[in-house]
């Protein structure tokens, strides 16, 4: 599309012969369906649709991510000289950082994961700290207090993206405590919404490939 | 330093005597300083500091963005191959646009300023059209509810910042609603803290800093 | 009644039973009754109370909308010469934005639909704006950052009534980013509740049913 | 313009020169001027601007609703054949209410004022029911709980127009109570900003129009 | 008790077990027991429990009030000379009035039940206005806005309890908008918290038992 | 009043003209006048006012509780019989109990000051608890975290009526945390606003008028 | 660990068989482990895995806090020459007091329980009082208005740390009132989120473990 | 006192004649008084008065802190062997700190200043914790998003006390990020309110008390 980002389909708050048919319709419009936040029904029921409807497509499902990707089978996938790193503090930021990690495989970009590193080990972050200078973006995602992103970008000079998530219960939880601990931060983030790990993976990718772009010249 | 992003005075909360301190250790610590919201009795504290300690120091007083730059003479100020352009939806927009604008210049990087197009009249933003889809990086500020960054990142394929100001009165008002709009945009933004124009600057300035290594290789 | 609004009853809350009733009640008093956020559950207990018990009454369904009307045989439906355009941004307002259709139907006003116009891709909006011109008043659903709304009261000059829709999640979700969005709007908007589809039709409702009066006199 | 409603300078946090410039600017491409929430300094600041620059004008100012209009000596104001009720709760009511009254003025609107008729003394607005039905749309203005519009709202056929006002301490002071209690009032009511009559004058004049347009015709 | 208060069980968030053992406890040690938040399992463990082990006991049962008495037959219910009107704005407000009606019959007060007197229909409340006038004091519901004790405050000379009820849902929903409004209020009233209807019943009854104490001698 | 509550001008956001004319007014029509929240330059306008226009008023000036009270010649003072126990925590509750003092005698309550009792220091609370339980009813004013009528409404079995006051910073502070520990208290407390010591004075008096009416007969 | 406080699985959110395998690896790497906010079918999955996997393990199982800690057969619990008192207000603060005293035990520090000694009724909290004084320290646990916390601070000299339960409904519910009045405390309090007994055991801990060192030396 | 922590003015909303008045009486009545947030007009009130009335007593100023102490000529001091970290994370954070630094002194703890370590640069921080180990107790001052304390807390095993600080402009601004983040941290951190340098003082001080005791014994 003209917003550079490929649709995608939320499953939240759909029924599952919904999803199916916008994956299909999708697959027909475009060779490609994206679809996040699926539970197993909505997986079933796309599974079940595409057997029979578009038996030649190939199916990717993440269910860490809860994320689905359809291809049709000339689909050419685009691929850009550029590489995205996806950090996690702890396992419960798994699926957020997912959302990400597949829509950046979908735009193209290189993904390497990097995960629980949070504040709570130090030493952890610290032993990462060359392959996290080696990446052109870094989305770094957390929960409860969010200070990973923080500690990070004042260590390294590639661009952060701070990807807020819904941990931590009490005063601050639900990921609020998070994401304003994240624009409050000391250091030069920008942010996205709680849990928005395909916005953080969509604005990833669009630097990625204006990198590609210029690597490419 | 480590982060990439070069130290700046934040003269807010600080007296006049302690700002131009604050920049004349800076300009011999790192032969430039940088200051931002100041008023005009921390500008004349340093103006009158410098004359004295740092006679053959240059000074660049931005009074609408409330920014002062001092160079010492054999400051060598970086240069980038990067574009990044900086709109605004109103004139009280001015004071973030133009924090955001003079960290960029300061880190090297070429800003296009685009002024002046909120979405209450459409016509003049899609007049500049054009010239948003060319620059590498775009920051933009808007206040009140916000939309401006929304709806320009709908149309273009360039990664856009969004930097939410704090006007407007009653509910939502002193940015939160922009900020939270922001947030909530249907298209893939990243944002930085209202009225944060120094964060957005910084964050654009580590994007383009990465194009410039790309363009060189 | 005297306040100019037809009853509804809001099913949200009742148990299939008492809404039956009250839909029978209504049927008895005033000849119609209108309800609201009906579950199958609920619409199901009010076919099989009507059926029994006014086998001559006619029920309109809308299952997009969870609205129900029913109306007793000689019922006279009013007529307004006055239109109202109902608009979407994406598929999620259609509750709410059915809710306004089936009131002001109710009410008499002519109804335009003009669906799946959001921010995202302004082309879109930009090819209705012939028909958004056309309109008495315009009652704009959006969700997430509702800026909708905003957008088409700076390019129309009827009035603009912005519904908050409560989709989104994080950091300003349930619509309360979409609220302060609108009441925030740099134009001439005027607001209701998230969701609130019932009041926005009402008060739509009783601007036409003016501009009615206006035009027989 | 193209949205129907004229511009106006909103003087809060605008310098008094900055003031004068923007009227003297509005009188020579439109013909007129309009302030609004000036202070005396922006009042003689006008004055004295307009007194050398265009001693043909004349200009109007209203010290209790904080506007000032100003006029070329030719300009034509609008004459709409449709009258708004600006109603009060209370004394501080008077500087939003007053503000919407300058606006639907220069719409062309009829106004009516209907003064300090607040729930606390509740004889006082019953002694105005026939006046505020004969109205055909009612801006309610009212601080703390806010509950006059939804009041009159159920009293009366016409459009109701919800204005919280910034009065009230403590908790859901400055307004906030009675936007919210507005947005869920029981009755069909739209809503603008708290504070913000601009926007209700603004709003109601544009109903206004559509009702001369039907009786024209 | 020594705060004049009976001793109550709130059933929500315990099993029907631990609701019925509480309840015969209670029977045990005052010779009666209150619940308030039953749901049908709760009641039904207690009329199993009770019949068992408490054959001699009566049970009342409020449905509507979700409340539940139980009497040891030799328990002397307390009597006072004076009434306490309590009052809903409409029937979402059932539960939490039964809960006062419950509590405050049980402190021996008379109480008078005023209901569905809501301000979208003023004539009816206008109609009951002199018996709201004759209680000695009034505990007034009301949720979404919220509007109905300060209507009625304003009317009456006798102290006015105002018990915000959680209706209403978007901005100020769940009672926050009714609370907000009734600390807002214009006229002289005290507030308990959301459905706090025990909590209101138990004022109610202190200053009943006040005024029957100052009636006695 | 209907109302049964005393008039009083709200001094804050008046100018001294304005509640010196507020003042004489009231003193005409009904004899008194009350007046809260004055400055020392109200104060000397309405002494300079009335020396000048009502000869032979008295006024009385209440300096740390910022109310004054003007009377007639000719004005009768009620008389209630029944005491109401003004409570407070510490010396900055001051203000709004004086209020509530000045309110409460001018309906004729004798009113009991009970000073500087707070939590802190249980003891002090203990020795007044005597006192406490001979008033009719209690108000008790507490900042900060507002435990004072919690504590105190839980040793007696008079009404208590709770007044936060706006003390305290950070989190919770201007006497949000007293409001919402008050309305969460588990004890039988009734609330007004923050501040509010008028409206905790004036539902006070009415009981108080109950109390002596009851008396009477 | 090198934050001398031992790790702990959080079973919320997680299934039993990852909670299962968590403890499994916890009992080989640490020789023990511990879990919080388990429901049953969490307890059987971690039964029946260590009955195959380890059968020599001791499962020590605390329904009421909701924890669970297995340890190996060789492990050595650690043993503090401290004690830390653990208050409850009443029975809904038995989890997170609970997950606290798991903790507590778990670091080798002695518990006493003080429980049900809420503000509602002093008494049996002044009884309490000589064994409050004789801790090293003390939790204190309080749900809604959270008042108990600082009523014992003002009596003892140990140091306190205030423990906000999520009990309470409406405004300041969900132990928001409870936690913002512990921070607002005239007492010398520190506290922790709401329900965190794990944080308030853990801090406790740490200055057990200190006193043990200094006693020992 | 009971409480075990001493007493202290509040300059802040009191005037210099007041505070100065409170510290005389201070003096006189435990040989010792504490005032916090004087501005220079409080300062020099006090060394007016007791320059007069007190001319034995020493009188020590931190003006950085903003606090005062006068002591009495034959004031015994306090002397406690325990050692209190008072850590910040930047010069903003030195008014709480330095609260923190004289009441602990008041209390006799050794305090050891550990200043301008924040986590934009870890490595300042990580040279600290040789000595960050080594204390008895740790405050940890920090504004913004509040990271330090976390990140401390989980490199050392001695007890951490959060201190957020009101820096900080924007959305989670005025301490509110800091304050919620601590609490959220996923190490065992205590908190205290945003500001509340006094009360992490008094908290710590009663620790070192009873490390003292321990030491002693
Ligand atoms: N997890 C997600 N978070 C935010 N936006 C999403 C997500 N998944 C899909 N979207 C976007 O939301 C839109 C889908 O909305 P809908 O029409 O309701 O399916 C698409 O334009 C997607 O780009
Ligand atoms: N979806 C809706 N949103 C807001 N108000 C509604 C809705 N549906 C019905 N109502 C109004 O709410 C009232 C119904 O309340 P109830 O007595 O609870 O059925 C009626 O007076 C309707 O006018
Ligand atoms: N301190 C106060 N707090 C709350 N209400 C007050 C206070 N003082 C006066 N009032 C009431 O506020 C109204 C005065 O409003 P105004 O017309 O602005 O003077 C009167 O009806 C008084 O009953
Ligand atoms: N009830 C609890 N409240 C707060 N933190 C906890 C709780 N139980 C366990 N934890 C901590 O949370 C972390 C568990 O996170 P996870 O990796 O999601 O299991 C561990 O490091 C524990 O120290
Ligand atoms: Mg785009
Ligand atoms: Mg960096
Ligand atoms: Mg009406
Ligand atoms: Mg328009
Ligand atoms: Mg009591
Ligand atoms: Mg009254
Ligand atoms: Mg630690
Ligand atoms: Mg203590």
């Amino acid at each position: 599309t003209r917003s550079g980002v490929p649709e995608a389909v939320l499953a939240e708050g759909k029924t599952p012969t919904e999803v199916a048919d916008l994956i299909a319709t999708g697959l027909e419009t475009t060779g490609r369906a994206i679809a996040t936040r699926l539970t197993p029904d909505h997986r079933e029921a796309v599974h079940d649709h595409l057997d029979e409807s578009h038996p030649g497509a190939t199916i990717e499902d993440d269910q860490r991510a809860r994320t689905l990707v359809a291809r049709a089978p000339d689909f050419e996938s685009p691929n850009l000289d550029a590489t995205v790193g996806v950090v996690t503090a702890g396992t419960s930021d798994a699926i957020p950082a997912g959302e990400a990690t597949t829509l950046l495989e979908e735009m193209g970009a290189s993904v390497e994961r990097i995960d629980d590193i949070g504040v709570a080990s130090l030493a952890r972050m610290l032993d990462q700290l060359g392959v996290l200078r080696e990446q052109d973006v870094l989305i770094v995602a957390a929960g409860r207090e969010g200070a990973l992103p923080t500690v990070i970008a004042g260590l390294v000079d590639v661009p952060v993206i701070g990807l807020p998530v819904s941990t931590g219960y009490g005063h601050g939880g639900e990921g609020e405590a998070a994401l304003s601990g994240m624009v409050q931060s000391c250091t030069a983030l920008s942010v996205v919404n709680v849990d928005a790990g395909f916005t953080a993976g969509a604005q990833a990718g669009l630097i990625a490939r204006q990198l590609d772009d210029a690597r490419e010249s």
